[in-house]
């Protein structure tokens, strides 16, 4: 049996408030957590590998709820354009010319950037498939892929893509030690009629996955729903049945009125908050805290690269996500850092039904942890452990990053691929793709 | 003479957007730049020392327009509390017990941490001014110091600050190579009535000094100003002399209306913008990019860690007040990367009337450069360097910080002064401050 012993450290097990092991133990044996506490009470395991984590935090592995990974390849390229001169004149004529190898590499970057700031999960919606899953593979990372569809060309161009995610999924599907999982991703109701939307709802219940959309991200896309079929995007895809019976996780939800609220709530749909993408793009800010206070899961997202700049939530999401909270209810006791934190683990891997494997340490689990390295000036008195990190930690406080019980990230370097290799790749393609 | 030659990095010189040098050379000659652009021009320097800046930008320091550094002892103490419990229960009781000591560890532990992301100069605001300077010396950076003046107490409180104020100004103003300048402190027209802040404006006139407040930063300060005197607080100010004819640095101005924005405007007053400070505090979001098309300059501050929590511009106030004011304004055109990188460097020198010393890099300015590592996950590829360094890039992406054409930080350490001490002292005093 392969043991772990992770000991000296602050641990946060996101079990609770109270639960914070000052000098705790983490055990690790095959991948998953044996104990996870304080020093009295451990199991004895002198054989065990040590990892000495004093002056450090240790905690869940962070999980990014949304991403398109691919797009690190058009990280900065058009900022500050509006929407749609954005997506006609940068965005599509460069990912028209994007090779299965580019969104490798492209993904296979997105996945360097995230472990390197503690993040080891990630729901992708990209395309093509696998590629994507290639990359999740060789990283070391856990990712769940699903392959955007969109239906502005037709039926059959639904039709060829829903083929390859069920092509995909038989492929890939609970490999690399079970890294690697599948949902549907229909784009969104705006780029999905009606019959492609059912059609994914279809193919999830074959393949007994979740579905992955975006929904009511923008005020334009409400107000065209409203024109089309009379009702928001929420409550469209809702009255189609995709809500019922399934798992879906839905992106942005901006713009959620109380009555998409409660239908989230009622069928147990999460979602992806991804404040700094909805900021940059203008697309304005998500009642967060009223989608909670009703029973909503809501964690973190980065959205793609191409919109948020940087795929870590430490110091990014987790931060600004907190402070946004906090204005928009005009009141900064009504957010606070535990809830943060919550958002970016627990509550994120609920958003993704991962909950009994993820997003806590807590025997049982995967042993996806990451440990902070404290002995920073912005790290520095430590008067409340979970303020320091929500408010104060860097990505580059990730002094190392565990999935499955596997050191894939530490000292600044990926330990499963090679990090230079990756950038120097990614430099090809994105000059490449961004060529007249 | 001494002199050291940088090249082969990306200089940025922030004199206009299109002043972007691929191996560009910046040379530096007795602590002010004598060239900063392409290497064809760039004056032969066979004998200066060498900085190879291959795979880095090099760029002008950040210049933090808003500070409280001696709070970085209360860092994360009572975060998520409202305002006034904050303060009674946790701030005021700490500050009553802090020695003239422990804000020197307070204020170096500010420098070393805003050395580390790049910021060169700030402008702080807190007591006893002593201590500060001596921090400000001993850590190598630049600072501005305002003895924070609060008159509640009645007027004798008022003189003897201002006596304080007046001493440590002829102690050390122009000391440390002119690193250590002053400006006269009174901390809001809500806490100095009018005869104190026409004193301060009479002491600033006596050493030929500008002014730093705090104005219009909660909506209730207004509402309660107008209740008092019957108008805001910027034009109470206003009526009241204080912007005739001398530089007034105002802080946050969240609540400015078209009437204030006009006086700042006419007044030249800097304003002193801290989108986490007030998005954390819940106080508002400032009208940033209307102020400044009507001809406000301003730059980004962090406030103090009691609130912002990290003393860092870079992937912080330049980043989440970029994207901010694109929400705010319901368009992502009209405020771009470049317009985020301004309001961080020349912008906020000129907040601060110190554009013809720093904020960009020119000849006979101070050498005070920064140089950020570009070879990272997060700032691959580079499509655009303004909107990587704005949108991507970490205050750990500074790989050497240069005040006055000394390097300063290098490799994650002050070179002035010792880290781990600092490190150390600050957890020793922000313990017993804490303390019941
Ligand atoms: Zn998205
Ligand atoms: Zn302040």
């Amino acid at each position: 049996m392969d043991r772990i012993l992770i000991e000296g450290g602050t641990v946060l097990t996101m079990t609770g408030r109270a639960d914070v092991f000052a000098d705790g133990v983490v055990l690790v044996e095959d991948g998953r957590i044996a104990y996870a506490g304080p020093r009295e009470g451990a199991p004895a395991a002198p054989e065990a590998r040590r990892i000495d984590a004093a002056g450090k935090i240790v905690m869940p592995g962070i999980v990014n709820t949304h991403c398109h990974a691919g797009t690190t390849l058009i990280r900065g390229y058009g900022d500050d354009l509006r929407l749609m001169e954005w997506l006609e004149t940068r965005v599509w004529p460069a990912e028209a010319k994007m090779t299965a190898e580019d969104v490798y590499w492209g993904t296979a970057l997105a996945a360097y950037e995230m472990l390197s700031g503690g993040i080891t999960t990630f729901l992708d919606m990209y395309f093509p498939a696998d590629p994507v899953a290639r990359a999740i593979q060789d990283t070391g990372i856990r990712g769940i892929v699903a392959r955007g569809i969109i239906a502005v060309g037709g039926p059959s161009e639904a039709l060829s893509r829903l083929e390859e995610s069920r092509e995909a999924f038989h492929r890939w599907n609970g490999k690399a030690g079970g890294r690697i999982t599948f949902m549907v991703g229909p784009h969104a109701p705006y780029t999905c009629p009606p019959d492609t939307l059912l059609a994914c709802a279809e193919l999830a219940d074959e393949l007994g996955i979740g579905i992955h959309i975006h929904l009511s991200e923008t005020a334009g896309e409400v107000e065209e729903a409203r024109r089309q079929w009379g009702k928001t995007p929420i409550r469209h895809v809702y009255d189609l049945g995709l809500m019922k019976g399934r798992r879906v996780v839905a992106a942005h939800c901006v713009h959620a009125d109380d009555d998409d609220i409660a239908i989230l709530a009622e069928t147990g749909t999460g979602v992806c908050h991804c404040p700094v993408s909805n900021l940059k793009l203008a697309s304005g800010r998500t009642p967060v805290s009223k989608m909670r206070r009703r029973g909503v899961a809501v964690g973190f997202g980065t959205d793609g690269a191409s919109s948020e700049n940087m795929l870590h939530i430490l110091g990014s999401e987790m931060r600004i996500g907190a402070i946004q909270a906090k204005e928009l209810e005009g009141d900064p006791a009504l957010f606070t850092s535990y809830d943060a934190l919550s958002m970016a683990t627990i509550e994120a891997a609920r958003v993704l039904g991962m909950e009994a494997e993820i997003g806590s340490l807590e025997p049982g689990k995967r042993a996806d942890i990451i440990l902070i390295d404290t002995e920073r000036p912005h790290l520095t008195p430590n008067h409340d452990i979970f303020a320091l990190v929500a408010y104060s930690a860097l990505p580059s406080d990730v002094a190392m990053t565990m999935v499955d019980g596997r050191i894939v990230y530490e000292n600044g370097q990926l330990t499963q691929a090679d990090g230079k290799e990756i950038l120097a790749r990614v430099r090809e393609a994105a000059a490449r793709v961004v060529q007249a």
